[in-house]
C-alpha cells in the first residue's frame, strides 16, 4: 500500500500544523450533501443492529464475552464483546508487530489514512455508538466522537510522517584524510517503531481522546491495542474493527491493532500496562489511575491526560450579557464533562454579584426549553457525576441545577448546571476537579488576586483551558505569562461563537505537559518523537 | 544578541543533520594553522595556572571549596572549586531561569552557538583538563572532548532549533460559517522551556557525554545545572565558566548555567535529582545510578546513558590480519574505556584459535613500543578499571595484560588490553559488562549463534555498537535485522580507518534508546522535543 490516495491530504495535514489556521478534510456537518442521503438513516441503522447482539471481532484469545453498557439516554446497549485472555491476545500481536515493522513509513501512513477515511465515512454509526455511551447530544457526538476525532487522528499522524521523513534512508559519509584518499562509507537508517502502544480511552470522549494516541503509534509502525472503558467500548471497537479490515485488505496482520474489552471494576488496564510487551501507553482518565500508571508503568513511554480545574478570570466587561451568554453555553455544553469546561469564575468582589446574576439568569435561558435544552446539555454519563452534583448543592448555591425530562428519552439522565458561590479563601472547596456540571462564581480581592488563583489552580491541579476578559491590556499581558507559566492554553474576551472549551486539530495544542492535568500535548513533535527509534548499520564503499 | 553571527553555522547544521553526511565546522586537527600557532602553548599554560588553584566561579551559594581530583597520569590537580548550598543555588538559578524564559528562541540558540564557539577557542585547554582527569591520551582528549564534543553540543542546538522553528509565533485561524461571517481569531504560541535541566557528567568523556545535554536543554530555554563527575570536574567547570562569560556579555543572568562540585561518596547527584526544580536530568554513567534516577526522579524529563556490552561477530573474513588490526585498535583505544568499546568477539568454534592469535598478535605489535601505545592508551581512570581488569586476569587468558611505563608520566596507570578466551555457553561471564581493557574471544557453534548470542546481549545488557565481519549477504541482511530490533548501531566489515568505537555527530546516531544500554538518542527528535512546550492565547479579531 503506497502513498499515492492520500497525499494530498497528508501533504495538506503536514502544512495545516505548520501555519496552524483553520482547516480540516472532515466536514463537521452531518449533511446529506456531504455525507450522502442516506448515510445518517444508515448510521442509525447500523447502530442499531449492532444493540443486543455480539460485536464479531476474529481476534484471537477470546475466552468468552464481556459488555455491560447501558446507555445514558436510558437503555442498556446489550452488545456482548470478546472476552480476552491477554496471554494469547498479546502473543498474537508481537507477530502482527513483528512484520508490520517491516513495512516502514510510507505502508504505515498510507494504513493509518486509509482507516481515518473510513472511519470519516462511517461518522453517523460512529456518532449514535458515542451518543449512547458518552451521553453526548448527537450533533456533539457527530463532530467531537467523528470528523472532530479524525482530525486529531490525522495530525498525529502527520506529525509523525514530518519526524519519520526526516530521516534519510541512506547518506553517504566522506571524511577527507588531507593527502591521503577519504574514508567513505555509506549509512543505512531504518526507524524502528517502539513495540505495542497500548490505549486507555475514557467514557466521555472515547474517540476524541482515543485516536491522537492510536494514529501516533500506529502511524510510527507500532502495533496498538486498544482499551475502552467499560462504560463506552462500542465507539472505538467500531473503530477497531475497521482498523483490521483496511489492514486485512492492504496485506498486513489485522493483529496490528485489537480490542481488549474488560467488565468494569477488574484490574485489566493494570495488568496491560504493567505487560513488558507493552512499550507506549496513552491514558485518559482520572488523575489516580494516570498517576498510577506513570509511577508503575516503568517499561513503556507513558502519555497521559488526566483532571484539571479550568479557571475564568472576569475583570472587566464592556457587554456582560454576551459574555454570560459564552460562558453560560460553556457550562451546559455536555453537563460540564468535558475536560475543557470551565470550573472556577474569578471575579473582584464588588462586581461578583452582578457576574452572578447575569450567568444565572443566562443559564437559565439556555435550558429553559427542555427540548433545546438537551441538544446542549445532553445526559449525564454516570452516577459518578450524579454524586458530586449532589454533594456539591449542598454549597453556597447561585443557581440550583435542575432534572429536565429528554422529550425523546424520558429515562435519560439530565441535569441543569449547577452554580455556586465562594469566597478567595475557600480553596480547598473549588481548587480540585468536581467533573461535571459545577461551577462556582469566586469573589475576589482583585484582578490580581483572580489572576494568581487562576494560575496556581492549573500549576497545583492543573488545567487544559483558562479564559480571561479584560478590556485592561496590562491584565491580559499578565494573563498571558501566568497562562504560559502554568502551561495552560488561554482565550480572551470570548463573547461570541468560539468557546473556551473548543479545541480545533492543526490549531489549537490541546494541553501541554506542563501541568498536571496532562503529562503531553495532542499534537506536537514531543507527543510522537519518541514513539519511534532510528537505528543504522554503515559499511565502507569505494 | 541575534542570530546573525552564527546564522551559516546554524544553518548548515541543520542541513548536516538531515542529510548525515560528513560535516563539521569544528577543526578535529589541533593544528596551528586553525588554532593559532600560540593555540597550544596558551592553552597548557591556562590548564596549568589552575592546577593548586581555586577555580574561581561567582555564582551564589557558595559555603567553602570541594574538590580532589587526580590525573590518571599521575598527579593531584589541587583545584578547588565553589562547594555549594543546593538551596541557595537553586534559589538563584530559579531566578536566572525565569528571565532566561523570556529571551526567546533567538536569543537562547544565538548564546548557545557563541558558547560552542568560544568552547572551540579554548580545545587546548579543555584538552589538557580532559587528558588530566579522564586519563585519555593527548590526541584523544582534545578530538573527543573539543572539537567532537562541540559537533555534539551543535547537533543539539541544531536539532532544538529545527523543533522550535516549526512553531509559528502567530496564526490566524478563520472558521467558515456558511452565509454567516467567519469565526475569525488570532491565535499566539509561544515556546515555554521546562524548566530547570541538570547534566549529570561522567568520568570518561565529561563533555562528549555532557554537551548534548547541556546544549539540547539551553537551547530551548531552560537554565541548566552541571553536576560533573568528582574525577573529572575541570573539563566541565572550564565549559560553565566560558558559558556564563557568554550569558554575562550578551546581557543575560549568568546563573542560567551554574556548576556544582562535589565530594565523591556524598549524596548531592540524589539530592539535586529529586528537586523539584529539576525538570530534565541527562545522565551519563552507570547502569545502577542511571536506573535509581530513571525510578525516582518522576519530575523530570530523564535521558540516561548507562553501561552496555558491545558485539563483534566474525563469520568469515577476506585479510584476517587487517581485521584484527582493526579491532586491536578499538580494544586499546583509551583501554577499552569507552561506551562504544567492543567487548565480546564471537566466532565459529573452528575459526576460534586462529582469530584469538591474529588478534594477540595485533594488540601485541600495537603496544610494543610503549611511547607510541601509551599515545593510543591512555590512562586507567580510576581503580575500579584497574580492579575489574585484575580480577578477569583469573579467566582463561589468550594475552595478557601488560603494565606499561609512561615515558612522560612515569606514574601514569597504563595497562594494555586482557583478551580472554569463553565458551558460549558461559554468557554469565561475558554478558555484562567489564568496563576497560578486557575482551573476550567467545567460540560459538555456528555465525547463526554468534548473531543470537550478539543480539541477546544488547537486548538483555545492552549495546552501543555491534560490529560483523562476513562475505555472505544473508549474514550481513540478518545482522542488520537483529541489530535493528536490538536497536543498536551495526558497523559492517571495518577493516580501515573507521573504527566500531567511532560516532560520528550530524551522521551516526548515538545510541537508539531501544536497548538498556540508553534510554534516548544523541541526537533525534525525542532528544530536545520534550525539553520545551507550547503554549498559547487567542483572541477573536475583526
Amino acid at each position: 500500500m503506497d502513498l499515492t490516495k492520500h497525499r494530498a491530504m497528508l501533504d495538506r495535514a503536514v502544512e495545516a500544523s505548520l501555519t496552524r489556521g483553520y482547516w480540516t478534510p472532515f466536514s463537521e456537518m452531518p449533511s446529506p450533501k456531504v455525507y450522502g442521503e442516506t448515510a445518517n438513516d444508515d448510521g442509525k441503522r447500523a447502530f442499531e443492529a449492532r444493540l443486543n447482539h455480539p460485536f464479531t471481532i476474529d481476534q484471537p484469545g477470546t475466552i468468552g464475552e464481556v459488555g455491560n453498557e447501558h446507555s445514558p439516554y436510558g437503555m442498556p446497549l446489550g452488545v456482548r464483546y470478546p472476552k480476552v485472555d491477554l496471554d494469547k491476545l498479546l502473543q498474537a500481536v508481537s507477530v502482527a508487530e513483528a512484520s508490520w515493522r517491516q513495512a516502514g513509513p510510507e505502508a504505515w501512513t498510507a494504513v493509518s489514512l486509509e482507516i481515518l477515511s473510513r472511519l470519516n465515512q462511517r461518522s453517523f454509526e460512529i456518532a449514535y455508538a458515542v451518543m449512547h455511551t458518552t451521553g453526548q447530544a448527537f450533533m456533539m457526538a457527530f463532530q467531537a466522537g467523528g470528523p472532530h476525532a479524525q482530525d486529531r487522528g490525522l495530525e498525529a499522524v502527520a506529525y509523525a510522517w514530518q519526524e519519520m521523513r526526516r530521516i534519510p534512508g541512506t547518506a553517504i559519509w566522506e571524511k577527507p584524510q588531507g593527502k591521503n584518499p577519504p574514508l567513505k562509507m555509506e549509512k543505512r537508517f531504518t526507524i524502528a517503531p517502539r513495540g505495542i502502544g497500548l490505549v486507555i480511552g475514557c467514557c466521555t470522549f472515547p474517540t476524541w481522546n482515543g485516536y491522537p494516541g492510536l494514529f501516533a503509534s500506529l502511524a510510527p509502525g507500532n502495533a496498538v491495542v486498544v482499551k475502552p472503558h467499560p462504560g463506552a467500548i462500542l465507539p472505538l471497537a467500531i473503530t477497531v474493527s475497521i482498523a483490521r479490515d483496511v489492514l486485512r485488505e492492504s496485506g498486513f496482520d489485522p493483529n496490528v491493532v485489537t480490542l481488549v474489552a474488560h467488565a468494569a471494576g477488574d484490574d485489566t488496564a493494570q495488568r496491560l500496562a504493567l505487560r513488558p510487551e507493552i512499550k507506549i501507553i496513552d491514558f485518559t482518565g482520572s488523575t489516580e489511575n494516570g498517576e498510577w500508571i506513570e509511577r508503575n508503568a516503568r517499561q513503556a513511554q507513558v502519555f497521559t491526560e488526566k483532571a484539571g480545574v479550568n479557571p475564568v478570570v472576569i475583570d472587566d466587561v464592556a457587554d456582560l450579557p454576551a459574555v454570560a451568554r459564552n460562558l453560560a453555553f460553556s457550562l451546559a455544553l455536555y453537563s460540564g464533562q468535558m475536560c475543557t469546561a470551565p470550573q472556577n469564575i474569578y471575579v473582584p468582589k464588588p462586581q461578583a454579584d452582578a457576574v452572578a446574576k447575569a450567568l444565572a439568569e443566562a443559564v437559565s435561558k439556555l435550558v429553559a426549553d427542555p427540548a433545546r435544552a438537551v441538544e446542549i446539555l445532553g445526559a449525564i454519563q454516570n452516577d459518578g457525576v450524579i454524586n458530586r452534583l449532589e454533594a456539591a448543592r449542598k454549597g453556597n448555591v447561585i443557581l440550583d441545577s435542575q432534572t429536565l425530562t429528554h422529550p425523546v428519552f424520558p429515562e435519560a439522565r439530565v441535569r441543569t448546571p449547577l452554580l455556586l458561590r465562594a469566597e478567595a479563601s475557600e480553596s480547598a472547596l473549588y481548587q480540585r476537579e468536581i467533573f461535571g456540571p459545577v461551577a462556582f462564581v469566586i469573589a475576589t480581592g482583585s484582578t490580581e488576586e483572580s489572576l494568581d488563583l487562576a494560575a496556581r489552580g492549573a500549576r497545583e491541579a492543573g488545567a487544559l483551558t483558562f479564559s480571561v476578559y479584560s478590556s485592561r491590556p496590562e491584565v491580559i499581558e499578565r494573563a498571558r505569562t501566568l497562562a504560559s507559566e502554568a502551561g495552560v492554553a488561554l482565550s480572551e474576551n470570548l463573547t461570541g461563537g468560539v468557546f473556551i472549551n473548543q479545541s480545533a486539530a492543526f490549531s489549537d495544542f490541546h494541553g501541554t505537559g506542563a501541568n498536571p492535568a496532562a503529562n503531553a500535548a495532542l499534537t506536537d513533535s514531543a507527543f510522537v518523537a519518541s514513539r519511534f527509534r532510528v537505528t543504522q548499520s554503515r559499511s565502507h564503499v569505494a
